[in-house]
C-alpha cells in the first residue's frame, strides 16, 4: 500500500463502509454486490479478464464482449438470477417471463463484468418494448423466444437522416391485402424508400440481433398514412444468423467510444412480414387493412410515460456513478502523485556524498487541483441522491397507477417530464465535462488509455446526446413550466394547489415575490451566515424563478410586438437553456439535502453524525461552487452584491480545505474494485507507477526488438555519408 | 452539390478566396499550398490514402504512418523542399544543415498528408535541440547524420514520476574518469536509478528513434550534482535497429489520441557514452571530470528563450486551425442537416395519394446551434490573428537580438513569457472544449469516427497538457505581472516606460484609475453604443487590471496577516487562473482588431470592405460572447450594470443573426480540402448521408454475412422451446 494513500485513509473523519451502505441501499445489498463481483472476477473461464481490452482490434473486442455476455447469462441462469429472483428496480410488482433479468441482482452482475455488453440491450430495451407495445397474445408468443435467445432483438427507431424528430421518420410499413398477395390474413411490406430512411444507430442491430422492433409509418389498407407505429421485423435466420431476403444490416463503424457495441444500420427492400407482427396494444389493423385505435385507460398510458422517465432517473444515477469512477481515479492518483518542491525547504538532501531529492508536494494539496476535483465528488453524491429520489418517487406514482389508489394528476406527470428533462440535460453534461476534467487533472498520464479515463470518457460521451439531446430538452422543460407562470400570474389558487406534489412547487413563492415587486436579496453578511443550506437553496430557487419569469415576459413582449410564435420561441432558446439549468440546480440541491436527512432515519443504515457531516460538507461545496460558476446569474438582478461574491469565493476555498482530509475516503466509499476501475492510476493500493509501466509493455507495438516501422525508415538512408554505427557502437553496458 | 450548401454559398456577402489569402499569407502562398496538397493527394504510391485509417489496428496504423513519413520526405527531397528552400517560419536567417526542413513549404507538405507522422518530431524537436544546446563541433558531427536519417532522434525529458517540475528529474549522468574505466577521454554513465526515473512520454522514443537527447542530472568528477543537463544517448543500432546493451525502450501503449505516434519509455541500465556526448554549448566537463559553465552572451540566451515562445505562438495558431477544422465540419453539416418541422406550416403534403413529408428546418437556423458554433468560428479567426501577431513580434525581437540592433529588454522578454503563458493556457482550452462542442453539435453522427471529429478531438486533447499544463501556466503569468503592479503602485515612471512595447502595457491605465479611486464603469446605454469595439476592449482591460490588483492585494493581506508566502500563493491559485484568463482575453481581442486593420493595408492582399466587415462581425461576436460567458466578472464590481447585461445578451443574438448568412463562407475560407478534413459530415459537396453509409460498410466487423459473435451467442439456445425459425421464415422479399 502506498504510504500517502495509507495516511489519507487514516485521516478520514468517518467510516467509509457506512457511506458504502448508503450508496448500495443497505449492508445486505453491499454484501450481495461484492458476492456477485467475486463470482465474475473469479470465474474459471477467465473470459472476464479485462487486462488486454486496450490492445485488441475492435472486431476482436466485439466478439470477446459477446462471449462475456453469453457467459454472464449462463452464470445468471446457474445461480438463479432471473427465474428465482423477483425483485426489480425498474418496475414494481413481480417480474414476468421475458423480463426476468431486469432485477437488481441482474444489474449488479452486469456492472460486475465492467465491460460493455451488446447483449444487454436485448433485455433493457427490446423486451420492455414488447411488453409495453404488444398485446397479450403477442407477448405470450414472443417473450419465451426472447428468454431463450431464439429471438435476439433491438429497438430500431432513428434513421440516417432523422434523429429526435420522430414524426419525420421515413420507413414505411404498407398493408398488403389478400388481393395484393398479402395472404389470407394480410401482411406488411417494410420498406426504406430513401437513403436517409436507412435505420441507423440502433444498438445490436448490426451484427447481433436477429429481430428488430422497427418504427415505421403505417400505411393502412385505404393507403392512409397513420403515422408512426411499431413492427416486429425478422432480420436474420435464427439458426444460421444469415440475413433474410430483402434485409441489409451492418455495423455503422467505429465510434468515439462504446465500440464493443454493434450499433447498426438496416435497409429494408420490400420485406414482407405477417400482419400480426405489428405491435397491437394501442392500435390494430384487421385483415382487411382497417386501422383502429384501441381505447386504453389513462393509467396504462401514464405508466408507459413513467417508464420513459425511469430511464431518465437511471441516467441521472449513472451520471453520478460515472463521475464517481473518474473522481476515484483522479483523487487517489492526486494523493500519490507528487509534483513541485515546497519552496520553503531546501531542495537537495545530500547524504554520504549521494544526492537525494526531497519528496515533492502531493498534488492534492494544490488548491486549484482541489477546485477541479472536489466539486465533482460533491456532484457525484448529489446525483446519487437525486437519482434515488426520482426513482422512488416514480415507483410510488407507478404503484398508485397500477393499483388504482391515490390520484396521479396530469400536472404531476408533466411536471416530472419538465424536471427529468432539465436534470438529464444538466447532470449528463456536468458528468461528461467532469470526467474529462478529471482526465486532464491527471496530467500527461490521464492521456494514457491505461489510466482508465479515456474509455470512461469516450463511452460516457453518448449520454449528452441520447435519450433527448441536452440542447433539445430544455425547451421542453420550459414549455411545461410556462404553464405554472400563467397559474401564478393569474393568482389561480386551484391551479397552484395542483402543484402540491410537484418538483416545481418551489418556484411559486419566489415568483409571487418577484411579481409583487418585493426586492429579493441574499442577506448573508459573513462567512458564517452564508454557510447556510436553506439560504443557499433560496438563492438557487430565486434565480430559477427569476429566469422563468424573464423568459415568459420576453416571449409575451415579442408576441405583443407581432413576432410569430415560432420565431419568438427560436429567439429565446438560449435563455430557455439557462433557465432549465437553473431549474435543475434548484432541484439537485434540494434533493441532496433531503437525501442526507432521509438516510439518517433509514433503519437499514446506521449512519452516524460523522457521515452526515461529510455528506453535508459536500452539499455545501456543491451549493457554493455552482453559484461561483454562474455568478453573473446571481449578480445581474442584485440578488447577490459584490461583498457577497467574495464571501462565496471564500466559502468555496473554505469547503475545499474542509473536505481535503476526507477526499480519498469519499471516493473509497463508492467501493469500486480495481477490477471494475480498470485504471493504473486509480488502484486501491496506490502502486501506480509499476502498473503504468506494466500496461505499457503489453502493447503489441512492442512485440519485436526493432521498431515495426523500421522497414520503411531505413529507405531514407543516404549512402556516402559517415556511418553512424561507429558512433552508436560506443554505447555499452559496464 | 447539396442544394442547401449551394444556397448558403450564394448568400455570402464577401469573397471567400480573399479571406483564404489572408489565412495563407498571400495569394502566392495559397497557390503553393494547393500545389503541394495536390502532389500528396495524387501521389502514385497511394500510400497517402486516409480512407482506411479508422479501421486499422494501432500497430498497422503506426507502421503505415512511418511509410507515409518516409514517402513524404522522399517527395520533399525530390521537389527540393529542404536543400533548395531557404525560407523558414520558425527562425529567421538562412537555414542550416539539419534544419532544412523547418521551412514554410515543409510545414505545408506535412499538413497536406493530413495524418500524424511520428517522424515529424525528429525535425521539429530533436534537430532544433542539437542546434540550440550543442557546440559548433558537435553540430558539425551530428547534423549531417540527422539530415540523412542515420541518426533519428527524440527529446527525452519527462519521466514516469516527473512532469513539469524539471528539477525533480532522477535520471543520472555520472562522470567516469580514466581511472574508473571511462577511457582516456572520460565517459558518462547514464542510469535510471528508480522505476519512477524511467523516461516516459517522449515522442518516437519507443519504436522509431535510434538516439535520444536525454535530460539527466549531471554528477561531475567530484561527485557533485550539477543539476539538469542534456546528453546524446544512442538507443538502437543504426543498421539493425536493435536496442543497444543496457537500453530498454518501448512504446507506452494506447492513448486517448495521437496513436500513430510511438510515445516511449526508456530505462537505462548503466549505459556508457562518450564524454563529448554531453551537449556542451552552455556548460562543459573536461576529461578530468571538471565542470565549467560557459559564458554566453545575453542575446544568445534570450534567443533560446524566444524559441520556446515561438512554440507557444505556434500552439496558439494551431488552436485556431484545429478549431476551424471542427467548425468547418459542424457548420456545413448544420446547413445540410434538417430537423424539426416549422410548426406554422402543415406537416404532411399529400400528393396523388402518396404521402410526402415537407422538409424540416435547417439546424443552422436554431439560435442555440448558432450560439454553440459561431463564437467558435470567431475564436478560430481571433487565434489566427493572435498567432500571426505573436509570431511576427517574436521574429522581430529575434532579428534584433541576432543582428545586435535595437534593444530587447528583460522586461520585454518576461512580459512575453507572461502573455504567451496566458494565451497558451486559454486558447488551447477554448479549442479543446470547442472541438468537443462542435462534435456534440452534430448530434448522434458526431459520435461516429467517420465524422472526423473524434480523431480531431482526441488528438487535440494533448494540447491543454503539453508544453506547460494549462493549470500550471497561469501562476507563472501572474508572477510576472505582479511586478507591473508594483511599478504602477509606486508610480515608478521609468519602470512604467519599460513596458512601452509590452503586451501588458494596456494594464497600466486601468490600474492607475482603480488605484486613484476613480469609479470605472461601462457607459453604453443601448445596443448601438455597446457595439463599439473600443468600448468592449476597455471592459476586458478593466477586468484584467481589477483582477490583477485583487490578487496583489489579497497576497499582500495574507502575508501581512502572517501567512507564509507559499501558503498564501497556494490559496490564490484559483484567482490567479481567473486573472490569467482575463489577461489572455484582453490580448486576444486587441490582436483580433489590430490584425484586421493590418491585413487591410497589406499590399499582397486585396482585402475589400466586405471582408473587413465580416471579420469585424466576428470580432464583435467574440467580444460580446465572452463577456456574456464570464458575466459575473464584469458585474461584481459594477463595471456593468443589470441593464447592460441584457444589452450584452441582445448584442450576442444580434451578431449571431448577422453572421448567419456568412457562416458557411467563413468556414469555407479556411480552404480545408476533403482530403484533409477526413469527414463524412464536413464534405465540401454536402453529400453527407451516402458518405456516412459508405464509411459504415467499410468496418471489418461487416466482413461476414452472419455476425462474428454469433458463434458465442448460439450457446444460449435452450432446447425444447418452440423454434423461432417457423416465424422468421415468414420474412421474404416480394
Amino acid at each position: 500500500m502506498n504510504v500517502d494513500l495509507k495516511q489519507e485513509r487514516k485521516n478520514a473523519s468517518f467510516q467509509v463502509e457506512k457511506i458504502t451502505h448508503i450508496l448500495d441501499g443497505s449492508p445486505d445489498r453491499t454484501s450481495r454486490r461484492r458476492e456477485l463481483e467475486n463470482i465474475i472476477r473469479n470465474d474459471p473461464s477467465g473470459i472476464f479478464d479485462n487486462s488486454n481490452n486496450n490492445y485488441l482490434h475492435r472486431t476482436d473486442r466485439h466478439v470477446r464482449a459477446m462471449a462475456k455476455g453469453v457467459r454472464m447469462l449462463e452464470i445468471a441462469r446457474k445461480i438463479g438470477i432471473g427465474a428465482g429472483d423477483k425483485k426489480s428496480t425498474i418496475r414494481n410488482g413481480p417480474l414476468e417471463e421475458g423480463e426476468l433479468m431486469l432485477s437488481e441482482d441482474f444489474f449488479l452482475l452486469v456492472n460486475a463484468v465492467a465491460d460493455e455488453l451488446p447483449l444487454y440491450l436485448h433485455w433493457v430495451m427490446f423486451v420492455p418494448n414488447i411488453r409495453s407495445l404488444c398485446d397479450d397474445e403477442q407477448q405470450k408468443l414472443w417473450l419465451p423466444l426472447c428468454r431463450d435467445f431464439r429471438m435476439i432483438g433491438c429497438y430500431a427507431q432513428t434513421e440516417l437522416g432523422h434523429g429526435s424528430n420522430v414524426r419525420a421518420l421515413e420507413t414505411t410499413a404498407t398493408f398488403i391485402s389478400e388481393a395484393e398477395g398479402g395472404g389470407k390474413d394480410g401482411s406488411w411490406k417494410i420498406h426504406s424508400p430513401t437513403l436517409t430512411s436507412s435505420k441507423f444507430w440502433p444498438g445490436t442491430l448490426g451484427r447481433t440481433a436477429n429481430t428488430a422492433m422497427v418504427i415505421a409509418r403505417l400505411i393502412d389498407g385505404d393507403k392512409v398514412d397513420r403515422g408512426i407505429h411499431n413492427f416486429l421485423v425478422p432480420l436474420r435466420n435464427s439458426d444460421s444468423h444469415k440475413m433474410l431476403p430483402g434485409v441489409t444490416v451492418g455495423d455503422i463503424g467505429p465510434k468515439i467510444g462504446y465500440n464493443n457495441m454493434d450499433n447498426g444500420f438496416a435497409i429494408f427492400n420490400n420485406v414482407i412480414i405477417p400482419r400480426r407482427n405489428m405491435a397491437m396494444r394501442f392500435a390494430s389493423v384487421d385483415k382487411h387493412g382497417k386501422y383502429m385505435k384501441k381505447s386504453v385507460d389513462e393509467a396504462t398510458s401514464k405508466v408507459a410515460y413513467i417508464t420513459m422517465m425511469l430511464v431518465r432517473a437511471w441516467i441521472v444515477d449513472q451520471a453520478g456513478k460515472s463521475l464517481a469512477f473518474a473522481c476515484t481515479i483522479t483523487t487517489r492518483y492526486s494523493a500519490v502523485r507528487r509534483q513541485g518542491f515546497d519552496e520553503s525547504q531546501p531542495k537537495v538532501v545530500q547524504n554520504n556524498g549521494i544526492t537525494k531529492l526531497k519528496p515533492e508536494k502531493q498534488v492534492l494539496d494544490y488548491t486549484q487541483q482541489q477546485h477541479r476535483i472536489f466539486p465533482l465528488i460533491a456532484a457525484s453524491y448529489c446525483f446519487f441522491f437525486t437519482g434515488r429520489h426520482l426513482m422512488k418517487y416514480l415507483q410510488h406514482i407507478e404503484n398508485q397507477l397500477v393499483s388504482g389508489t391515490g390520484s396521479v394528476t396530469k400536472t404531476q406527470v408533466s411536471d416530472l417530464h419538465a424536471s427529468s428533462s432539465s436534470l438529464k440535460s444538466l447532470c449528463t453534461i456536468i458528468s461528461a465535462d467532469g470526467i474529462e476534467e478529471c482526465r486532464k487533472a491527471c496530467g500527461g498520464h490521464g492521456f494514457l488509455v491505461s489510466s482508465g479515463l479515456p474509455e470512461l470518457l469516450t463511452s460516457y460521451l453518448q449520454n449528452p446526446t441520447v435519450e433527448g439531446d441536452n440542447h433539445m430538452l430544455p425547451q421542453q422543460s420550459v414549455h411545461v413550466l410556462l404553464k405554472l407562470v400563467q397559474v401564478v400570474s393569474e393568482g389561480d389558487e386551484d391551479g397552484i394547489m395542483a402543484y402540491e406534489k410537484c418538483d416545481s412547487k418551489y418556484l411559486i413563492k419566489p415568483m409571487q415575490r418577484i411579481l409583487s415587486g418585493d426586492k429579493a436579496a441574499c442577506t448573508a453578511q459573513n462567512l458564517n451566515e452564508i454557510m447556510d443550506l436553506d439560504l443557499l437553496l433560496e438563492a438557487y430557487q430565486h434565480r430559477s424563478a427569476r429566469l422563468l419569469l424573464e423568459v415568459a415576459n420576453e416571449l409575451q413582449t415579442k408576441i405583443g410586438e407581432g413576432t410569430k410564435m415560432n420565431v419568438a420561441w427560436n429567439e429565446l432558446l438560449v435563455e430557455m437553456a439557462r433557465m432549465s439549468r437553473a431549474h435543475a440546480y434548484a432541484i439537485l440541491l434540494s434533493n441532496f439535502t433531503h437525501g442526507i436527512k432521509e438516510v439518517q432515519s433509514d433503519p437499514k443504515l446506521s449512519v452516524g453524525k460523522e457521515e452526515v457531516e461529510v455528506l453535508t460538507d459536500c452539499a455545501y461545496l456543491f451549493a457554493v461552487y455552482y453559484i461561483e460558476k454562474d455568478l453573473g446569474d446571481f449578480l445581474e438582478d442584485s440578488y447577490l452584491e459584490k461583498s457577497q461574491t467574495s464571501l462565496i469565493r471564500k466559502a468555496v476555498l473554505h469547503m475545499l480545505s474542509k473536505i481535503r482530509s476526507n477526499a480519498v475516503a469519499l471516493v473509497d466509499s463508492w467501493d469500486f474494485s480495481d477490477f471494475r476501475l480498470k485504471s493504473a492510476l486509480g488502484r486501491n493500493d496506490g502502486n501506480v507507477y509499476p502498473a503504468i509501466l506494466e500496461a505499457a509493455k503489453k502493447d503489441p507495438l512492442n512485440a519485436t526488438n526493432e521498431g515495426p516501422g523500421y522497414v520503411h525508415l531505413k529507405k531514407l538512408y543516404v549512402d556516402g555519408v559517415a556511418k553512424y554505427d561507429n558512433f552508436s557502437g560506443t554505447a555499452s553496458r559496464l
